[in-house]
């Protein structure tokens, strides 16, 4: 490896709340190498490079960087484009006629295989380049990571969110229905089940991309559910599928909106909310129904942020300059889980991230597959971080009647 | 005033951050006073009380009313009830029964006509009961009032949904509609504003019940700023209404759900987003729109507080028992500001604030009415409280181009 190398940096998919503490550590790290000259940033991740959108993040000010490693969303903007073959030839191209020797991407499953591509080419034309692949999802999908940056924040929302929605609940009674984030993996709709304080809460019934949705069993439990408590709260997977694999929401949609990677729209929209809570005033007879999408708000709100998430944010970008510049390595850096509550780096093979999606394990799901397991809410817990905050409700004893005495 | 009377506490209403901090304060003042024999709380609003579902909070402990104060959403229980004549009849009957000589009523305009029905069924049979209305509403829609409790809170959520949905939109670019709560009073929506940092920040479009919508207005409004800064983020009330006075939403549902007091259901669907996003899509041609319902979340979310809110929530608690144990007066206790920031307690007339809406003033709203004043800026910052988070951008020079270099 040659001095003088420069470094790019990129950001791609959807936003997270600590996305930004991955490039505070991949910049801040690489500027105490000497041997680095330049750490540039692209814009709008793949599209930036092609187009030769660089910011020269080597004059940036620590203090600046510090202020976005803060700040959720992606500082270096994003973008939902796929690069097939001939895209990572042009991105290959561009990186060496700017001579960059290190390729940092920040992303998901497809920057794994993007990864993977401008790697392989720089290997077929001999030209020296570490790439890294560094995590971050809020939907808690990628292989071979005991978890991934960004979920833990996510979560802490949709917990948060939950608590809040178990007061509301309780004093104006009904039937609620949470619809969160996930596509094909439900891990940010089952850490729901850390709002559960006191025995009555919800959410009561979880439904997870990983198991077959079926209308009349859901009805068949939210009213099992009413019955008991008078109230029933519902979190729900906006990827929740049917017996042949079909995602319930489509069945809604005149227009079906894919984006660049063929992904169906699923965010941005309140209609499978509707759509289910239509059902159960219908089919229940059940007057006070409410749904609500929670949407961006889970990966964008300001202001909800786990301590252990925005750590190991930071650390996975340390982590993956130190292992391009120390030990010349490339590939995708994951979490790995070594205590209760400990964790290290490792680095993976590209192809072992790529396009693939890890699910909930059978061990996280319930029998009925409508709720999660102690063994799921023991491995979440610690990914929302501290302070989490806590509902009390009021004890005191009741008073006797003096009039209906009966 | 006898010796040894008893207190009463209901809550009425939608819940807020910090309704149970006005219990709290209400609770601990009264059990100062020895002449004060029993605090009860009924649960449940006003169906608490016609069924004497009491609860004894002399017998709580401090500590757990000081979790309880921390903890959104009415810990009392609330309700939707609007009691009429025989309804306050009753009401006055068991407050008879029981022996209680103070009411105090947390809630908005309803809850203040309930306060004053009852007040006066007591004159009337010479039985000596004071009577104080406390305000709360996430709404702010409250007559006399500078601004009430539960609003500082809400608007701080607004305002942080907001900041991050900023950062969302500008990673990744398109149209997004935050849809907000408010039926009559635009306050909330309108608190987006605050979001606004850097000059192409948004909501660059805001839409309040106080001012006429019209759809082609709406497009033309969103395309100008589209065209301008390849994004556009827009805040709307649900109360959104046409030039006869009919809230757009009522144009889109089938069933048409309504509450004890005969407002039509606004929350809990995602209909108005929905229809919206569809009209920018069809009539823009612009492919990527989302749209948000806050929903329930605005009022409830566990973990967003003004710590402004939280104090003048516990203070309004604490005058109310002061001026009902002190000053033997009935009435509803009101927010003053006094100064840039500071506020004063009074007491009003029950009959200045029963059954009225207060809107948003004419200077705070923008010419188009499609955007706030200054004015309204100035009017609603101290209300949001401390440690408010602030978003930061990248600002690294731009790297030169070596091969896209025309």
């Amino acid at each position: 490896m040659g001095d003088n190398g420069k470094i790019l940096i990129a950001q791609s998919g959807g936003p997270t709340a600590v996305i930004n503490q991955t490039l505070a550590g991949i910049v801040l790290e690489a500027r105490k190498f000497t041997e680095v000259s330049r750490v540039y940033g692209a814009l709008r991740g793949v599209e930036g490079i092609v187009n030769e959108d660089f910011l020269d993040l080597t004059q940036e000010t620590t203090h600046n960087l510090e202020q976005v490693a803060l700040t959720p969303s992606s500082a270096l903007l994003s973008t939902r484009i796929k690069p097939d073959n001939k895209y990572c030839h042009d991105i290959f191209k561009v990186l060496k006629v700017h001579d960059i020797r290190y390729f940092f991407y920040i992303g998901g499953n497809d920057s794994a295989d993007t990864a993977r591509i401008v790697n392989e080419e720089a290997k077929l034309a001999k030209y020296d380049l570490r790439v890294i692949h560094v995590p971050k999802t809020i939907d808690n999908d990628l292989m071979l990571n005991d978890h991934t940056p960004g979920f833990g924040s996510a979560a802490r929302f949709v917990t948060q969110a939950f608590m809040g929605i178990n007061l509301d609940v309780r004093a104006l009674n009904g039937v609620y229905i949470g619809v969160v984030m996930g596509r094909h993996a439900g891990f940010l709709t089952a850490s729901s089940a850390i709002a559960r304080k006191y025995e009555a809460d919800g959410p009561h019934l979880i439904y997870l991309p990983e198991r077959v949705f079926d209308m009349n069993q859901f009805l068949l439990d939210v009213k099992e559910v009413y019955d008991k408590y008078g109230i029933c709260i519902i979190a729900i997977s906006e990827g929740i599928k049917d017996a042949s694999g079909i995602p319930i929401i489509t069945t809604l949609c005149k227009e079906i909106e894919k984006d660049g990677h063929g992904n169906v729209q699923l965010s941005g929209t309140g209609a499978l909310g509707d759509l289910l809570a239509d059902q159960i005033r219908e089919k229940l007879n059940i007057s006070r129904v409410r749904s609500d999408t929670f949407g961006y708000l889970q990966r964008s709100f300001f202001g909800c942020v786990s301590d252990i998430d925005q750590h190991e944010a930071r650390e996975v970008g340390e982590r993956a300059v130190q292992l391009a510049m120390w030990n010349d390595m490339d590939g995708s850096v994951t979490i790995s889980r070594t205590g209760n509550y400990s964790v290290d780096y490792l680095l993976d093979r590209f192809e072992d991230i790529a396009g693939q999606t890890r699910h909930m394990p059978d061990e996280f799901i319930n029998q009925a597959g409508n709720n999660v397991t102690d063994a799921f809410k023991f491995y979440v817990r610690p990914l929302l971080g501290s302070g989490l905050p806590q509902p009390s409700w009021v004890r005191a004893p009741r008073v006797s009647k003096l009039i209906n005495n009966d």
